[in-house]
């Protein structure tokens, strides 16, 4: 059965993106198998030493990148709209029966060493969203996604 | 002082989308003079009669189209990273001092002569989001822009 893993440095605190993070969770988990994977995030280090935070960050990610299909979320990557996603995540993940993980920044991003690891980078959009929306966006296009590969129709 | 008015069709019905809704709302209106207008939605019509359901809705959403420059959300419209849209909103409403509606369609989008009335179609993504996920998308951008014009570091 394929399965899915959402990975990111630092929990998500905003009560309302939590739930909802939790709710699209829940609906992808009736379709496939899936967890969030949400490792330590640094803190006590001040912005000005981003490349310091997102070393230490990176440790706790690369560990989940040792197999799988990865996907990294980032705006230097490839847009495509809601039925290319599907596309591409039955021929990675559906057709290899190999497990897909979405890698979304924290609030400062990715180290670029980890952002290297991906197999493919993908854009929501051309804006800059909060990492936080981001992750609400990615779990509903997964979700959409999904509906569409199995041919569900998908709840407005 | 600068206005904004989102426009759409229909409450938000998702409490967590809902929360965030008014939350972003709240620090929009830190900034500028602000309001979500949720005009009536048509229920009791099976999806099928979408044109139905879209021109009895356009009837509510047209008397909030009379002044003001428009922005309608639409995937057929532009794509622009955020500090092309915080320019736009610089150059239409804080240089003109005319009121920008950012109008965003309901479950079935909206209608063709609504879409028509807009100065600017812009797209958030080549993705198609829920309309409610697009709302706080469409926010949280609005946010970050002002954040943008007026000089502030966004809070990640």
């Amino acid at each position: 059965m394929m399965e899915i893993v959402f990975l990111w440095p630092g929990k998500t605190k905003n009560p309302h993106y939590k739930a909802l993070q939790a709710d699209y969770l829940e609906k992808i988990e009736r379709l496939v198998r899936a967890r969030i994977i949400e490792t330590s995030e640094t803190r006590g280090l001040e912005e000005k030493w981003a490349e310091k935070i997102l070393e230490k960050e990176a440790r706790g990610l690369e560990k989940h990148l040792k197999d799988g299909y990865i996907i990294c979320l980032s705006d230097k990557g490839e847009q495509m709209n809601s039925k290319e996603l599907a596309k591409l995540i039955e021929d990675k993940a559906l057709k290899s029966g190999k497990k897909l993980v979405f890698l979304v920044g924290g609030f400062l991003g990715l180290a670029p060493r980890i952002a290297a690891c991906a197999d493919f980078c993908l854009s929501l959009s051309a804006m800059t969203f909060s990492h936080e929306l981001a992750r609400i966006m990615v779990l509903e296009q997964v979700y959409r996604s999904l509906c569409i590969i199995k041919g569900h129709s998908y709840p407005k």
